[in-house]
């Protein structure tokens, strides 16, 4: 009940106060329909309307204290990054995000306005994009748990996968590099004392609501994306997959990263790291990172960040050498 | 690590000492792809194709000590279940199920060979049926967490509803009624150092492995149902929300009930407790509950229990009179 100073002195009702019928009643109105959707929340289950190609399916799970903590992100939130971590996980395939089911697992002592919250957070990442929230569960547990399951179309294009880089391709990226990691390592500052400039707020908001460019890979799909996937662990870790998954060497440019790094300069200071350790590991900015001819126009989002080469010594390597930083994360072990 | 003992002195390998990568290289192996997926895992989503109509979406989470217990079902019995009871959602539809995706949270100190199982009771439930495993997410936390999002097609025929019922229409069922809640209740006799004779132990394997009936669905779909829905919390209480949803009165017969309760009238006896209450009131059967009109010729899978009638009154009724027995079980509160 640690949650309850929140509230002013006001004890917040609990979700084991209500019965699954009510918190649903609350919690279902507020989740965007999407569009060509016959049957939305409520039956056995939803329907949906694929009549523009091959529909795509991801799924990815939220854990408290292993993914997001409560004390530093709201509801809204976890709601908000729950969805957008999943819909990047669609763009990334060249499709377009359609719908989105959640199960949410609750401790007894939750808040409901922390429940409700986190339905606004899912409904202001999905509606501006005409992404439905079609179905849910909701269940108690010894802990707060959101898995998302995401579908998309592929509106006519074949998908792009991790296996189709060619040596000669360049290499590109959309979205932000290592903002979130950085958020995340101030915050780590912030709750140890640390008094933030308000010049590095922004860095903790792309922790805490990741912007993924969703409409990005649509776009590099249509543009002749020969790999692309959803930058979650960091570049390094990434990278390396597309490059495992193509048979093909990935070589970054430090030069052309440069101006991904400048931005983090002043937190990296704060938090005495090099700047381009976050961008080459920060992971959980959810932009795309992708590969095309080397003759290709790269869409308006992308970055060229270095060139597909052969299948020769390390998978990833930068200006030529093999990275020494400590890349990316594994939420799994430990 | 308590399970270390079913291991006869061997320690098992548990979770943490794997990272994410070698764990799913040892999961993903074993699960089908199911037919029409051009992309199955391994990339940021699967791709699937709807050609014959519209896709249906649904969602449903198991969690260790709300839904199961590790001592009562092996990892193939959870897995199994977590995935048939989405499965029957969507036959409830009157689609065909054709894909599923599975979020999996871990303690550390599970043994890997739980989770092993795990895959295998999802193949084992869904191989026979041609669906697909086609993606998932691994995350450590706090004790073991399913969750699975199946997708399935409607081929040609309009959703079943839960709002279609019209009074007149005959109600019927498919599948087993009680036999998951007998089988729990004798679990727990056990646990208390009952010993069960072996004429009951079908029971127990009901609840660990119900056999949802799966082509009822589209059956009752082809042959005009105008309502149904996954009996998941008992008939009476997934009844009345028929009732609801229709906006009629749902009145049951005992005597076509009779037969039900008959199969489970030694565990009855055992457990000192009326049989009809479990017919009644027990979910987790995942059998079909459906209404006709009064002219159709019900599906083979199919017995008549009631018919439907106006909404005056209790929402369900059992030979005229309001239920007594205490129904279904509400897993969030409490």
């Amino acid at each position: 009940m640690a949650q309850g100073a929140a509230y002013a002195g006001r004890v917040p009702l609990t979700v084991a106060e209500l019965d699954e019928t009510e918190l649903i009643a609350r919690f279902a109105p507020r989740l965007p329909r999407g569009v060509r959707t016959p049957v939305g929340t409520g039956d056995d289950a939803a329907v949906l309307r694929f009549d523009r190609g091959d529909a795509v399916v991801t799924t990815d799970v939220l854990v408290e204290d292993h993914h997001f903590r409560r004390r530093w992100s709201s509801g809204a939130d976890v709601g908000w990054r729950a969805a957008m971590q999943n819909l990047a996980d669609v763009a990334a395939m060249g499709a377009v995000p359609r719908s989105l089911v959640v199960s949410l697992v609750m401790p007894p002592d939750l808040p409901v306005d922390w429940v409700i919250d986190l339905a606004d957070g899912l409904a202001q990442a999905c509606a501006p994009h005409e992404v439905g929230v079609v179905g849910g569960d909701l269940s108690a547990g010894p802990s707060v748990m959101v898995s998302v399951t995401a579908l998309g179309e592929l509106d006519g294009v074949a998908p792009v996968l991790r296996s189709g880089a060619r040596a000669g391709d360049q290499v590109a990226c959309a979205g932000t590099l290592g903002r979130a990691a950085a958020g995340f390592a101030l915050l780590e500052l912030a709750d140890s004392g640390v008094v933030l400039p308000d010049s590095v707020k922004g860095l903790v908001g792309a922790f805490r609501r990741p912007t993924p460019p969703l409409g990005a890979g649509v776009d590099a799909a249509r543009s002749g994306a020969t790999a692309m996937l959803d930058l979650s662990d960091g570049l390094l870790r990434d990278a390396g997959r597309v490059a495992r998954a193509s048979g093909v060497g990935i070589e970054l440019s430090s030069r052309l990263l440069g101006p991904e790094a400048e931005a983090l300069q002043e937190a990296a200071e704060i938090a005495g790291i090099a700047e381009m350790d976050w961008v080459l590991g920060g992971g959980e900015d959810h932009g795309l990172l992708a590969t095309f001819p080397a003759s290709a126009a790269l869409p308006a989002e992308f970055r060229r960040i270095g060139r597909v080469r052969d299948a020769v010594g390390h998978a990833v390597t930068i200006d030529g050498e093999p990275p020494s930083v400590r890349v990316g994360w594994d939420h799994f072990s430990g």
